[in-house]
């Protein structure tokens, strides 16, 4: 934040927020942030029945984390992050002249929630941090390789699953059923928990194409299939991917 | 699209791509959109190894998809909706002093996409469309009330085997591994698909709160339980609820 001249960063990345403050929840499918100023404690904004529970899985006390109240949910005149615009200013996280980073590529921070935020804070300027937290998190801490490792146990005990279940004749809805629950029950020592990606496994002509998900039909004998899975333990991801030939 | 003026819309929820054009893969994580002029037929852009697959899920024919390049994949100094902005010119899908509508609060529809949008048509009036589509989605026809009630069927086996499995001294995520597979598996005629949200069991302290998901404790006795789930058969979903008291 120093090398960028930042005063503050709005960070809205799940995975980050995750990083920053432990706030781990489904909740990201509205809008949310952590406010992150150079100088101060950062305050996480959430809407308001989110916010209420953030304290179960976030370190962060309770007077940093606001939740913004439910008539703003699902609004065609009003947003969120009008609101949380105008609490960031009353808050004085940022000041005039400001220099603020947004992710501006994070899935979940929308459109309309950045021109909330711009029309909010007119006079600050706000600029694509460019995945900065992102970077930072590029460096791994002891804990987090071991994290890593045990979400590597749980991807290669998955892919056990699915290559012994993958077999001409099964439906690839049942293989996708034994690989999800194998990605989820984990070790004897440690639970699995929900991948960033489900399962993947192309079939036949789908092969040749990333990113197909699963149908109902039935795998056919001589099709080439590729496996593309991750373990997950604590939402620290290890994937793994196999190609294999049936039958 | 006649009542609102706009001579085009630029699709980007998954869900309303699928609705539109059958295009179902799990490519969201990438910038791609559906620009649909009202006068002439719809064109899919998306990444160059996505599009080659579309083939396999749209409707869409061949001339109406493109892929932009690999090299504009996850870089700082140039996005694909700068490549998007600058096709949609090319292929004449709008023209100056239009009105379009683009989805401000859909998912993976980054504030980096709508900015690189703008600057590329800067002569186009850009108007939040404000769930459109989706507000059209709420009528369904003949077959998608079947879609659902097939999601549903998997639903209420979902849950049945929640309950089955849920008791004092069971891990969470052997819970939700059992869950999981239920979902996936579907019926004997019907596979189950992925769902838009992951099984949330908050129980006892967190059961107070929506949208936490699970760890590898242990369901304790006395603990009061929600079970939110949801059945999903081809991308449509039926979601169920259901509060115990454990023990």
């Amino acid at each position: 934040m120093a090398d960028r001249s930042y005063s503050a960063l709005v960070v809205t990345d799940p995975a980050n927020l995750y990083y920053l403050t432990g706030y781990n929840a489904w909740s990201f499918y509205m809008p949310q942030c952590l406010v992150l100023p150079a100088e101060a404690d950062p305050v996480l904004f959430a809407r308001a029945m989110d916010a209420a529970g953030a304290g179960h899985t976030s370190w962060l006390p309770a007077e940093q984390v606001e939740g913004y109240p439910e008539e703003l949910v699902h609004r065609p005149d009003v947003h969120p992050f009008d609101w949380i615009a105008r609490r960031i200013r009353e808050r004085e996280l940022v000041a005039a002249g400001d220099r603020v980073g947004f992710e501006g590529d994070a899935h979940f921070f929308s459109a309309r929630g950045y021109l909330a935020l711009r029309a909010g804070l007119p006079d600050v300027d706000l600029e694509d941090s460019r995945e900065l937290v992102n970077w930072v998190r590029v460096v791994k801490a002891a804990y987090e390789l071991e994290q890593m490792r045990i979400a590597g146990a749980i991807a290669q005990l998955s892919m056990e699953t699915a290559l012994e279940a993958i077999a001409p004749g099964q439906r690839q809805c049942d293989v996708v059923a034994q690989i999800s629950a194998a990605q989820a029950r984990g070790t004897a020592e440690h639970g699995g928990d929900y991948p960033a990606v489900v399962p993947m496994l192309p079939t036949g002509e789908g092969a040749g194409t990333p990113h197909l998900t699963w149908t109902d039909q039935r795998f056919e004998s001589g099709a080439a299939t590729t496996i593309e899975l991750a373990g997950v333990h604590r939402r620290y991801h290890s994937p793994l991917a196999r190609t294999i030939m049936l039958g």
